[in-house]
């Protein structure tokens, strides 16, 4: 099959082997996926990840193993990407995302997505309604990392928020506080992309036309910037004892000052993965439209060429059909 | 009268003038004052304040203006450091300690207790019951700092608590979670400090003597070191989804790594002083002994020597009566 497998070098392997299906694995056959900043990142060196990338996905349960359920044959899927132990306590918690023996798909010790064929555990996968398109599909897994921070964080009706970063994070973090009716103004660098969030009715406001009465004037300023800049801007807007939402790893790895989160005893809070289901409650209601966030919709065959977008300046989501 | 001032270098002035007594303030006269390390950062250039040093203190009410309670005159009285507008949202929700347009005590634009008389507002001060003795009173301000993070925090009986740090800060907070029964670790480089928490009950272990069963292992770490390394020691100890206290603003002024913050959705809680009332009540049952972190009690004309003795590694709370 057609994996795109990164190896200290990036290839499109034409004859790379379809995966066993374990007992409690089904075979899932890709029908789009997304290429996100984080694959890119392992391509520097994060994780220390070699295999075949890839995270975002819709496919087709093809295959079941001998203790899954066969009746998801032939469904629609998305996936959770953490495969947890199970066992642990952060399992019995619901905290599967935080199972310290867990690997992750085209992250960490489990091949990727970004392939005709793959596996995952059967208690990972989640049909999709016919209400939701593919291309809206493959958008669960940011999509569900935006809506991370309303499973983490009580944003109150009345709350001011601001969300920094105008980047495709950003703009998924819009999508969903649009959509759940949060009082926000979106500030970025890109008057184009801020315009997204502009129709849906959101405030926006560039970086450099930031003002005084800006400052510690927000409850929950999300930082999406991905870069140290941009957290000490965000540090700036949060009221005292107001929250900081720490979305971005890319930050989060530079020199930081943290001592007005001391003295205006600001919560920082890290925030990551998602769980799929609510956010795919809202999408099957139609209440997200993701189409103004796809710069580019590449054939598998110009896997490469589509990672290579994806670098590019102002690339907002770069999809591969296969 | 006599009064500690720093205005570029630290002189006890002899001579300088006892203030006028507003009419919403009491004049107080300074019965013992402590010494704190923010004390020693002002002559270091924190917050650039010039005047009269101190913001710990227990003394008693010699006058009042002519809108304060006369029946104060007489009585015992420690004092909130903040003085709050009480005009604005933050002191509308009773967080005086947040009110931008505040003055703090000996910290900022407001002269400080290293002195033999000083002026408080009204609502500032607080009787001490006789029940507490002179030395204990003269703690409540570093101890409400450490009662704060139960204001912020919900630390339930079942987790698990680290404090890094065997200073003064990291002592009194010691004191404060033995008194509540919270279930804690005490963790240092001072086997005679440690000693102190030792005979309080809690576990102690030196900082070299952390092991891998401590990576990820507390649902709390209260970071109280003042150094970059102990903030990167302290992210390493909790668990995922768990609390970070930052209470060093010492700590925070360098280059530091927040991408576990972010990878395990710990949330870093900025905390810095607390209220009086609860700690009062702590007080007044006799819950704290103070004693074994008081290095030295100085008189008020041996206050440059007293301040001195303060930068000394090793010495604790060092205390000057007038």
């Amino acid at each position: 099959m057609k994996a795109l497998v990164w190896d200290e070098t990036l290839k499109l392997d034409k004859n790379y082997p379809i995966p066993e299906v374990s007992d409690d694995e089904v075979l899932i056959k890709t029908t789009m996926a997304g290429i996100c900043n984080t694959d890119y990142e392992i391509t520097k060196g994060y994780m220390g990840y070699k295999g075949i990338l890839g995270h975002e996905f819709v496919g087709v349960v093809v295959k079941t193993g001998k203790n899954a359920d066969k009746s998801l044959v032939g469904k629609r899927v998305t996936g959770e990407i953490n495969l947890a132990c199970g066992n642990c306590s952060y399992c019995a918690k619901g905290l599967q995302r935080h199972c310290p023996n867990r690997k992750t798909l085209g992250i960490y010790k489990k091949d990727g997505c970004f392939c005709e064929y793959f596996t995952l555990p059967q208690k990972n996968v989640i049909p999709v309604s016919d209400a939701i398109d593919d291309i809206t599909a493959v958008f669960t897994e940011p999509l569900a990392a935006a809506y991370e921070i309303l499973e983490q964080l009580h944003i109150r009706p009345d709350h001011k928020v601001a969300i920094l970063g105008d980047g495709k994070l950003g703009l998924c973090i819009s999508l969903v506080f649009s959509a759940l009716n949060i009082d926000y103004t979106h500030i970025g660098r890109h008057r184009e992309k801020l315009e997204i969030s502009k129709k849906l009715g959101a405030k926006v406001k560039l970086s450099d036309e930031l003002e005084k009465d800006d400052i510690k004037n927000y409850d929950v300023v999300v930082e999406a910037t991905g870069s140290s800049g941009g957290f000490e801007t965000s540090v700036s807007l949060v009221k005292p004892r107001g929250t900081l939402v720490l979305k971005s790893t890319i930050a989060a790895k530079e020199g930081l000052n943290l001592a007005s989160v001391v003295v205006d005893e600001i919560t920082v809070l890290g925030s990551r993965c998602g769980q799929f289901r609510p956010i795919l409650r809202l999408l099957e209601k139609g209440k997200i439209d993701v189409k103004p966030l796809v710069s580019a919709i590449y054939s598998v065959d110009e896997f490469e060429k589509a990672f290579f977008e994806n670098e590019k300046k102002g690339t907002l989501k770069v999809l591969v059909k296969f």
